[in-house]
């Protein structure tokens, strides 16, 4: 084992505790010959062998059968990782950032070398979703994975919801209660959810993506006020992880049928969204996570559990380590899985979603008019449009104003980036706020 | 293939439409080479290439690698199957009824012959279930599995809930949407499930069950009043299917501390279930399954999707499919799951949950106490007592007439049902009615 801070101490205990029982299920009793780790005397979660604990790193996998990385960020990490898997060694990792970074190149090598690499532990904690993707799905075609990645930002948003608190006060809450960390820019910026849509959105579409590849937007933006909006509509926001096929419409070869969709690419994005309440994933709260498939034939699968936490992560890492330890038991070669760059990462404009935004208007003839004409020019259909008349604005007296929530129909994004951009220069529009994507049955 | 019903004929148009890409992920393009059918020219749900089909199994199941049955029944599909894994063939299967009841020779079958027998699509359509139980919770250890495993109940309890029907109108509209079948018994009764549940808790604990170890009740008594009653409560009615750990608290040996509990055994139990609205089960609505897994140390874990339906079952057999294809072209041993019936099945006597029970009194003094005496008695402790008056009955004017709704603590089953016995000759009690199980936090 490489590491053995909170992660890979419970693997350590695990090991230690339950080798016996562990035996029985591998074919033979795994022996943990050691933990390389910066400073063996450093105050740890779990009270470990002190014998068992090494600085050095690279006679440990000299001498392993198996290695297990924990220790996260990524060097010495990705040249330890590449030294065991050119020497035909299994590695289990549970580094999200080294994967989300140089995946292909970690691949490669386990392929190169007819070893494996697995890392259910680097994507939503002890939620089994790499390997039901990898194999349970290996005969179905993947169209959409939509996950809450992020205990964090998702605790974050849950409170919003549960108490109406703002954003800076749920973040305390979270920082207090352990939740959020001290620095929780990694968080609630998105970039964490954001390696583990790289990861997933790999495997799910069977290519190599890395977080390069993956829109981000954190949730610093949502305010009290967007989530209160939202739940009047019957939506709920959280900070979705989202790889999904994008296709074209053929165009209409002038049959009057137009043609199948064919897939152009796969968008990667990490957003805040609404979702309809009864959808399974507004159901997910405080810190868990969840991960959302559909697929052609499977139809809508959600898994579901805690996406940090020690224990839990350990749990992941000991399915991949029995997995590894059973095949070097039963001596079969490892079956890598093929990311052959099949399909291209796109950029969000292709992308079609719904959007919500609320407009302040003065409250006049032909306010409508001008805005509903302004959507139609860029293609936008408009599904919902509640106004709601507010007190007048101190320094337009006697004039009105009226609040106006649009909810539009699937759009292409660049269209919908457009039609903002020409509504926010209308006299007819004071104010432009609230805008976030929508996703629902349409 | 064995079978070309709703779901061989769906696998059968996989294999067929997509061989080209399934070659990619197996590393060889799959042939289908037959299907074995009782009847070449009955009709099928997709249209299939008429040289495919075949009556003779025999001869087919001797040319072929793998094997896919999809036939149901115990015969001949026992047969066939020992056959193929006695001939080295890895088999894939979707019948849960033959699992349930002999997938002990199955397995060893299997095992003997180095070979491989999955079932992904026996439980829970779908839902990537066995898998991740097999694989992901390899090195965690499982303490309860909770699962609504057959829709069509589903369907009609959450019809009960949602519209206030009673059970023969949502059983009525069930047939008529195609959630339900013309002679509905294995469903409502709970047979469908409890294959299920033999089958989960096998793998679960490692251990070796059958259906007749569990623990069978349909939901035909339960009432409109009952589903009522318990959404005033907060709780949701399901029909869950459970396998749980069961253990016996060590005595007190004097030192005023008692020992760990140890585990006795496992028990394994189809009822109907009163679950709180917040928990993730609660929201599984319509013809959906999902099975939540309490593992020390993954947490709590929920699996959703569809649980029936051709394609999406097909998806389920694809996915084991697909892997033993994997295995065939890379030439590894099959590692087979061990089942060595490590912890014996335990009828219910011994199992612990909470209860919810109605009962009707006169409303007059001492009835209170005359109850709570035979619960304290039996060492069933209550947790709520609600009580409600009631208009007089017509045979007792002047009376006064009171219901009296309770939740008990968890409870050892055995000292529920005697405290429900000895309730019953009460003076003070004019029905008991509404007996059902709670989950909750406690």
């Amino acid at each position: 084992m490489l590491g053995a801070g909170n992660v890979g101490a419970e693997v350590a205990r695990i090991l230690l505790e339950d080798s016996e029982e562990l035996g029985d299920r591998i074919g033979a009793r795994p022996e943990l010959i050691g933990i390389a780790v910066r400073d063996v005397s450093a105050p740890r979660t779990v009270d470990l062998p002190q014998e068992l604990l090494t600085t050095d790193a690279e006679a440990l996998i000299e001498a392993a059968d198996v290695v297990v990385e924990l220790t996260g960020g990524i060097e010495p990490a990705r040249t330890r990782i590449l030294s065991a898997l050119r020497a035909g060694k299994p590695v289990v990792s549970g580094n999200k950032a080294l994967l989300a970074q140089h995946g292909t190149e970690l691949h490669a090598a386990a392929e190169a070398a007819g070893t494996s690499l697995s890392y259910e532990a680097a994507v939503a904690g002890a939620i089994p979703i790499v390997r039901p993707m990898l194999d349970s799905l290996s005969g179905d075609k993947v169209n959409r994975v939509l996950g809450i990645m992020n205990g964090t930002t998702n605790y974050i948003l849950d409170q919003m919801d549960s108490t109406g608190a703002d954003f800076n006060d749920a973040l305390a809450e979270a920082q207090r209660l352990g939740y959020a960390e001290a620095d929780p820019t990694a968080d609630i910026e998105g970039h964490d959810a954001a390696s583990k849509v790289a990861i997933l959105g790999s495997i799910a579409f069977h290519s190599s993506y890395t977080i390069d590849d993956v829109y981000c937007r954190g949730i610093t933006g949502v305010t009290a006020e967007d989530v209160e909006a939202a739940r009047d509509a019957g939506y709920v926001i959280k900070l979705l992880g989202v790889a999904e096929r994008v296709t074209s419409e053929t165009p209409d070869d002038g049959s009057g049928v137009s043609g199948a969709p064919s897939t152009t690419g796969v968008n990667l994005r990490v957003v805040p969204t609404m979702i309809p309440r009864q959808h399974p994933l507004a159901g997910v709260r405080g810190a868990f996570n969840a991960v959302f498939v559909e697929a052609e034939n499977a139809g809508e699968l959600m898994f579901y559990g805690p996406g940090a936490g020690g224990a839990p992560t350990a749990s992941a890492v000991m399915g991949d380590l029995v997995a590894a330890l059973r095949r070097s038991v039963a001596g079969g070669p490892a079956v890598a899985p093929s990311f052959h760059a099949l399909l291209p990462a796109t950029n969000v404009d292709d992308v079609r979603t719904s959007f919500s935004l609320t407009l302040l208007c003065p409250d006049r003839a032909g306010v409508l008019a001008a805005i509903s004409t302004v959507f139609a020019q860029h293609g936008v259909s408009i599904s919902t449009m509640q106004q709601r008349d507010l007190p007048d604005a101190p320094e337009r007296p006697g004039e009105g104003l009226a609040e106006l929530r649009i909810v539009t129909h699937r759009a292409r994004n660049a269209d919908l980036v457009r039609t903002v951009e020409t509504i926010r220069e209308l006299d007819e529009v004071l104010d432009l706020r609230g805008l976030i994507r929508v996703e629902s049955a349409d």
